[in-house]
Formats: C-alpha cells, sequence, structure tokens
C-alpha cells in the first residue's frame, strides 16, 4: 500500500533559523485561494517597542532581592520587554508594533520552591501584582503582564526550577519542578528509561508547570492521555503557605482538589512541583497516512476508532481544507499526482488521516496497527503509507515557525480549538467555520478555514481550526480580533462546545466561561481565589 | 488447566432471604482461627428502638407539604426509622439495640429536579437540615441523619428521580436521573444495548447519584474506569440555584468543576441528574482463578498487568488470610485438596487471583486474555479455571448478606478501604494489619484480617481489608470503633495512602481528612461550601 510514498516526501519544516521564509508554492497557491498579495511586513525590532518606566516600589523591590538575590531581580527593558505576554497572533502582531505591549515592572527569577513560596508572600504583602512564567507559550493571554487593580506587576520567570526531583521507578512515577521545559523533562526521564509522552506543539518550548496550569493536551492524547491525566500530585506556592494535594492514584477522600488547581493559570497559587505518572520508553513506534473521503467519512472512521479502543498513540484527521492546505504548504506533495491516485481510487474530497502507534514490544505495536487497520477496513481508506506519516511527524512542532514566515509575509494567520460530543461535532464545526468565513469576509479579506481532529475520546472530539487571510494592514488588531470574537460567541451558545479544549482560558476566553460552567461556577471560582489569594495579587485578569 | 474445577465449585452466596444462616463448616473454621463460640446475636425489631418525636416545625411542614404534597412528606416512625443511616457495621449495631439511632424529623420525597431543587430552598429557608438519600448503603456515616448546629433535618429520598432521561447513542452518552438505582439503570440502558459497566458491591440497591456523590469504584473498574470516569456532566440542586456543568469530553476552560461536585457528599448540594457514558453490552465475558505463591508474588503480577496494560475487566488478588477465609466460608471448595494440588506445584502460600475479561467481540476477548496470560506466564501462577472465576462471581454482591448472617451469630464483621502507590503498598498493608491486630486482641479477641487488590492503575493500587473477629458482647461499638480508629490513624500518618479510595469521606473518615488534603484543602471546600450552602443546610457533619 506505500505505492504513494514517492509522492508525499518533502515537507516544509523551517527550523527556527533563517528558513523560516514563506515558499514560493506556498504564496503562489495562497493568492489563488485569498487574493493574497506578497508583501514584506517582518517584525519592527524590539527597540520601536515603548515600555513604560518600571512601577515597582522600592520597599518591593528590596523585600524582592532579599529573597532572589539582586542579580535575580530583573529590571532592565530586555528582561521585561521578553515577558509581555505570550505567542497569540495578537501577541505577536503587538511585538510587531500592531498594538500596546504591557511589560512587567520587573522579572523575579527564585532559585526553589521556598523562594517561590516568599516571592508570593512578599508580593501579597506589598500588593503587587505576580504573573508566573513558564515557557511563555500562551496563545490566550494567560502570561499578559497585566495589572488588574494593582499599581505594579512582577513576572515570576520559573527557568530556575529546572530539576528531576525524584524518580518512583516502581510507581512509575517523577516529582519535576515547574520549570522544566518539555524536552529537558524528556532527557532527564529517558535516563531512568522513561517518556512523559506529552508532546503539544508547544513542546518545544512549554514547561512542566505551564502544562498543569492550563490543563494542556499533546498530540499524543490518544495513548498517553491529556496531562490532568499525568498529574498525581501538585505542590502549590499561594499567598496563604504553601499546599500540597495528591496522596494516591484514586481517592474518595472528597472531591478531587488535585483537578481543581490544574487548569488554575495561576490564579490560585503557582504551581511549584508536579507528581507526574511516566512510562517506559516504548521500544518501537510507526506512523501512517490514509486518505478518507469527505468529512462525515472521516470522523465516522475517527470516532469508531474510539469508541471500539482501537485508536493509535496519535490520531489525527484533517478536513479537506486543512488536507489541501497542507498539500500546499508542504509543496514536496506532487498534489495533482496525488489526487489523480486518489480519484482513481474513488476519492474526490480527501481528509487526511495520521495514526501513530506506539508499542512496548514490536509485538505489541503489530496488533495495535492490525487492530486499526481492522476498524479502517469498514471505512473506505487509502493509505499513504509510513511516507506520510513521517512527514507529519518531522513537522509536527513547526507550526509556530510556520507561522512566523507567514506573518513576515502579510498572512493573517491564527489557531483556536474547541471540543464536543460527537452528535453535535458537525454542527460545532459547520458554525464555528461560518462565523470566521463570514467576519472575515465582510472585513474584505477571503480566508481559508481549515479545520482537524487531533483528540478524540469515547463521547466526543476536539476540533481545531487555522485560518489564513491576507492581513488587513489598516486594522490587523481588529482584523483578527473579530473573527475571534466571532468563533467563540458560536462555539459558547448553548454550550455547543467547550470555550477552550487545550490552549486554556487566560484573557482572551474568559468572558465566554461563565457561559460554559454558569454563573455558580464563576462565584466557586471566585470564592476559591478569594480563599488562597485574599489580597488577589495572582495573575490579575486571567480565568475570572 | 482446568483439572481443579471439581474442587473449587460452590459457594455461600445468600440470596437474602432464609438462608443467611451461618454454615457450619464456617463456624467450625472461625472456632478454630479467633477461638470464636457461636452466640445467636440477632437484630432487635425495629419496635425496640428509640425514635424521639419529629421537631420538624409546622411552617417548614407546610412549605415542603406545598411543593411535594402531603403524601410525599413522611413522618411515620417506620419511614422515619428506614432513614437513620447506611449500612456500616456500626450502622447496623446500633440497629440491633447497641447504640442510638439518629432518625430524622421527616423523609420528603419530591418527584423530580424542580422539586428537589424547591425542597432544598425551603429548607434553606427555614434552616432545616437536608441529607440527600438515596440506596442508603453509605458505609462511612454519610447519610446519617444528623442535625448539625440546625434543630431539625430531613432526609430527603430520591427514590422518585428513577427515570432513564436521554440516551445519545452517537456521542454513548445518557441522562440517568439521581434516584436511579444500578440495576435499573442497567435494564434501562439495556433496552438501548448499553451498558454502565459500575458495578461495586452495593450494586444491588445503591443509586446513580450515591456513586457521584462519593466517586464510587466497582469491581470492573480495570475495564470501565472509576464512576467519576464515567460521569460527563452532572445537574447540582443547591440553596443558590441549580448548577449544571459539563458541555464537552474533555476542557481546558479551568479547573475541572465537575470534579468538584463529583464527591462532595451532599455538602454542596444535591445531584438531581447525571449524564454518563456508556458503552455497549460487551458480546462475551470470561472469568477465571489463579493462584500466585505468596503476597508479593501476587502484588508483583497484578502490578505488571497493571502497568503493561494487559489487565482484565476485573482484577482481584486476595492475600493468603483472605484466600484462606474465602476457602473457609465458601465451603464448597475442597481447602486440603486444593492446597495438596497447589503444593505439589511448588505454591505453598496461595493467593487467589480473579480476572474477568470482557469483549465486543470474541476475538477481542480472546486477544486480551492471551495478552493477560503472557504476563502471568512470567510470574509463578496455577490456573483454577473457569470454576473459581464463576464461583466468584456468583457471589459478587453477597457479601453484605453473609454480614447480616455473621453479625447474627455474634461476629463482628466489617471492611476498610484505602489505596496508595505501588512502592508504599506493602508497607500500607503491613500497618493497617498490624494496627486492626493490635487493637482487637488487646480488647480480648483474636480477629482474622484479610486484604485485597480489587482496583490497580499503572501508579499504584486499592487495598481493602475484611476483619472477622468474635463480637465483644460488652462494649461490641467500641470494640470496633476502636479498631478503625487505629487503622484510619495507620493510614493517614505521614499519608501513607488515602483514608478512602472508594467509601467515601462521610462522618467516620471526616477527622482524617485534613491530613489528607491539608489544612489549605479543608478551607477551599469551606469556602466552596460557604458560597452554594451559605445556611449550610446540606448534609450536616458530613465531609467537612
Amino acid at each position: 500500500m506505500d505505492h504513494l510514498d514517492h509522492l508525499v516526501r518533502g515537507s516544509w519544516t523551517p527550523s527556527g533559523g533563517g528558513d523560516a521564509e514563506l515558499p514560493e508554492h506556498a504564496a503562489k497557491w495562497l493568492a489563488a485561494r485569498t487574493g493574497f498579495v506578497a508583501r514584506d511586513t517582518p517584525a519592527a525590532p524590539d527597540s520601536a517597542l515603548a515600555v513604560a518606566d518600571s512601577a515597582l516600589p522600592d520597599s518591593a523591590r528590596a523585600a524582592l532581592t532579599a529573597v532572589v538575590g539582586d542579580e535575580h531581580v530583573l529590571l532592565d527593558r530586555e528582561a521585561r520587554l521578553g515577558r509581555t505576554g505570550g505567542l497569540s497572533y495578537l501577541d505577536l502582531l503587538r511585538h510587531r508594533g500592531g498594538g500596546e505591549v504591557t511589560a512587567p515592572d520587573a522579572v523575579v527569577v527564585p532559585a526553589d520552591p521556598a523562594q517561590v513560596q516568599r516571592v508570593i508572600e512578599v508580593c501579597a504583602a506589598h500588593g503587587v501584582g505576580v504573573v508566573p512564567f513558564g515557557g511563555g507559550t500562551s496563545v490566550v493571554g494567560g502570561v499578559q503582564a497585566l495589572r488588574g487593580d494593582k499599581t505594579s506587576v512582577v513576572v515570576l520567570d520559573l527557568m530556575r526550577l529546572d530539576k528531576l526531583v525524584s524518580v518512583d521507578p516502581v510507581s512509575r512515577l517523577a516529582v519535576l519542578q515547574a520549570g522544566v521545559v518539555a524536552p529537558e523533562a524528556e532527557r532527564l526521564l529517558a535516563e531512568h528509561g522513561f517518556t512523559l509522552g506529552h508532546f503539544p506543539q508547544s513542546f518545544e518550548r512549554a514547561t512542566i508547570g505551564g502544562f498543569a496550569a492550563t490543563r494542556s493536551s499533546g498530540q499524543a492524547s490518544a495513548g498517553y492521555g491529556r496531562f490532568e491525566d499525568m498529574v498525581e500530585g501538585v505542590r502549590l506556592a499561594t499567598p496563604r503557605g504553601e499546599w500540597q494535594v495528591g496522596v494516591s492514584p484514586a481517592s474518595a477522600a472528597g472531591p478531587d482538589l488535585k483537578q481543581l488547581i490544574v487548569g488554575s493559570e495561576g490564579a490560585f497559587g503557582v504551581i511549584t512541583e508536579v507528581t507526574v505518572r511516566v512510562r517506559p520508553i516504548p521500544a518501537s513506534d510507526r506512523y501512517e497516512g490514509f486518505v478518507l473521503d469527505g468529512w462525515s467519512a472521516g470522523a465516522d472512521a475517527v470516532r469508531a476508532l474510539a469508541q471500539n479502543g482501537t485508536r493509535g498513540t496519535v490520531t489525527r484527521l484533517s478536513d479537506p481544507t486543512e488536507t489541501e492546505v497542507g498539500f500546499a504548504l508542504k509543496g514536496g506533495w506532487k498534489m495533482n499526482a496525488v489526487r489523480a491516485y486518489l480519484r482513481a481510487r474513488g476519492i474526490t474530497d480527501p481528509c487526511l488521516l495520521i495514526i501513530g502507534w506506539e508499542g512496548r514490544t514490536k509485538a505489541d505495536l503489530t496488533a495495535a496497527r492490525k487492530a486499526t487497520l481492522r476498524t479502517l477496513s469498514k471505512h473506505k481508506t487509502v493509505s499513504l503509507g509510513q511516507a506520510a506519516g513521517a512527514a507529519w511527524r518531522h513537522g509536527r512542532f513547526a507550526g509556530p515557525r510556520q507561522r512566523d514566515a507567514l506573518m513576515d509575509a502579510g498572512v493573517c494567520v491564527e489557531t483556536l480549538e474547541t471540543a464536543t460530543y460527537w452528535s453535535k461535532l458537525d454542527a460545532l464545526r459547520d458554525t464555528v467555520r461560518e462565523a470566521l468565513t463570514t467576519t472575515l469576509t465582510a472585513g474584505g479579506h477571503q480566508p481559508v478555514v481549515a479545520c482537524h481532529i487531533s483528540h478524540t475520546y469515547e463521547t466526543g472530539a476536539s476540533l481545531y481550526f487555522t485560518t489564513l487571510v491576507p492581513r488587513d494592514l489598516t486594522d490587523p488588531v481588529g482584523q483578527w480580533a473579530k473573527a475571534k470574537q466571532a468563533a467563540c460567541e458560536a462555539i459558547s451558545t448553548d454550550s455547543l462546545g467547550t470555550i477552550s479544549h487545550h490552549h486554556a482560558t487566560g484573557v482572551d476566553h474568559a468572558p465566554y466561561l461563565p457561559r460554559e460552567i454558569g454563573a455558580l461556577g464563576v462565584d466557586v471560582l471566585g470564592a476559591v481565589k478569594r480563599e488562597l489569594d485574599p489580597e488577589g495579587v495572582l495573575n490579575p485578569g486571567k480565568l475570572i
């Protein structure tokens, strides 16, 4: 079935260096699809950005210095400018001169959980806001350095909490400090033969603490679960003292308070250590591509895989538009030849399905793959073989770098995501696509709205949308803000879907949270916040 | 491998009728092991119990009647006496005249979620305590009709909330009212081809709402997950209005508030509806028994099964004492012949392992069983074949009835449970056994303390202890209360394990909860309670 290998090799996966330039074939395709005309709109130099003077009171600065040392209270322009926010399209636009950046008044870099605890107590005592900062990869404004009702705010950068504290190989548990970056966590665990198995697109920069604070979900969630499924314990620094939860793999001793901390986005405390479930590094893995005919057929197939327990470790279905975008941007794929090949096999509306399997042993992998193929055999499927799987895998973390290149060329490119139950999935996809398309078209530009399923459950699935549209150079912020607002309205009206499946709430989704959790839900979060953070210094303006 | 079938047939599984009498072989074994002398100590007739007059104010009674109708506000002695508490050994002792029963001032039986909401508002307005009551199977005092700081308390019996509200076969979701009893839930779902797969020992009487309120875990948890894993949504009646949570299979929109309601034991509100994940009824199942040599070898084997993903739907390992108790009580087993058979195969310290498999298809079951056997082949294991599996399965819900017979004969018999990570499992088992044995022996009676693992996870397992000891007829309540206290101390000191893996907190475990969740955890629960139940009328004295 691997006849197509030679047609689907190659992909555009900029490495983050100088090759992050929009390839000609991609520009040509965008022009045809959206009327896009390439323009050189590179990021403005940081020196062009206005940064207000630090408003941190001297007394607070002295108290923070007493805790972490003078060299770990950073007041210079570069340090502050580097922690103004996250990596959403609007964040990047702001850094390109498209809006005001909100720089913190200082960056504090504690050495360990004990110092984090003392930093928070100092901030609470001095009424200084505290924004916990890990990899800074939030795309929902989760680390924006907002002051809220305080007169100053510091970013608490967790980069020095970079240690693997302990490993319990019998129980398959590891204690990691919050600031450990994901690749480093994998490296440290690999020394003990273990993996965490958490590979979100932010993998290269995101941290363990960030994963827990935002209820992250990785590309291998079908095999390893969401991050909250991996968390066995949390150590939290709060203005009222340290709080440690998690004593056993499961419990009926009241509500699961761990699940109240996981996803609290720094509003209840700063996560300093996470006890995670780990697994032995798999002996073998294999990734393959398949094509199904149309969205409904594709969604039916991945639903069958999820519901009869024959999913791979990775399961990712692109809709026809995303399949086209993939063909177009990757370029190495011989698009017309592939289409002809598929048409000859009865596929007129191709949807790319990537499946990855992992196995403790080669035999396990073979058995898992066989079970998947047995399910797929009941759905009209054409195999693209391992080359398509390898191409996806090679580019799996490259999205953010592709985005930089697209932005440089004058494209508005952003993603958003949601999830719902299977019976509402088509309605959710339709209404979000419609909202994005209508709003952006009304703004004068023709968008491409692509969608994929990358996280499946027995009862439902996530939807991840990528929008490409020529940037409105007059009001670039308003262009996307309006589209995003329309999408959020579509998602949250009548609770059609969750306002976020794995990006969290932050600033951007906070207005829509009450629809999802109800007025009482907001009140409960407020009550917990007041209990743990009576002065309201923690991550102002986020979550609630 | 089924040579042993003829040796392990038969079991003592009283049906709840007149056959709940201690068989002679069991009495003989107990005498040899504990010095037990059979005494006839049947339950006192209900007429012998003192029940105070109802203290429900007329105004509250009138308001409740206006909501549910006169015939659904029960004030008669029988109704009140039937809802004084749950089914713990101490609850049963109280009904045998061994202590004071706490009867509610009335039993209110609303018809639907809307009436539940209004009943709660009436109780909040009148300062009347409300104890939500499903199957009444709590063994931790969770439904004890305590007044707390109120002058009266009503039991809110959910028996009329007995409907399957809706089924979404595509998403595999069902909405069940809280009062649906588990066998009825299975019957209603079976009409749609589905099962919930939740089979705790309380199955015959317990309700959907009770499962959610207590974070229940069933015998098939390895295959179907704990009850909280099945809950997709909850409808909660609170003094501040209705609260509905759950819009998608997974979410990163802040903390998981569903997991704050699941396990809240009626202290935050009354669960009126639960949206559960359902699965197709399996096409086939198979149960088998195995014997391993000693606790450590057995625990190693079930750990391997859990960690390499080759568990069955049911996995249950008895320690040598429980294995002996099983042989002894069941009676039909030819104990000496079995022992000789096992000794000839190198097993001197038998630990019974029951494994059950289910499959969508027969082929799935065969594959799952083969994977299990492959793992077991690396551990010294003797198969007992399907007869041992069938015997366990036949008696799986009979424990409570066996207990009645043992109590009639003058035996103190009670269970308790906990869970921890694998590396601490042996220490936890040792310390709890030691605490129970030492305390009861000091009281003048020799106990039998048996233990099993019935819920396994990648990172740890549950431990379930059964204690049998001749009842102290002078101070029967004190005899067990002291033993239970010693066990709870052993479990909770230094967070060796959770104070409850699946029985919940109730009144009995509340004193130990702060050790597990910390002072801040208690404060957080208190803050949530005050937010949702400002008058403090909900389930007084439970959880917090």
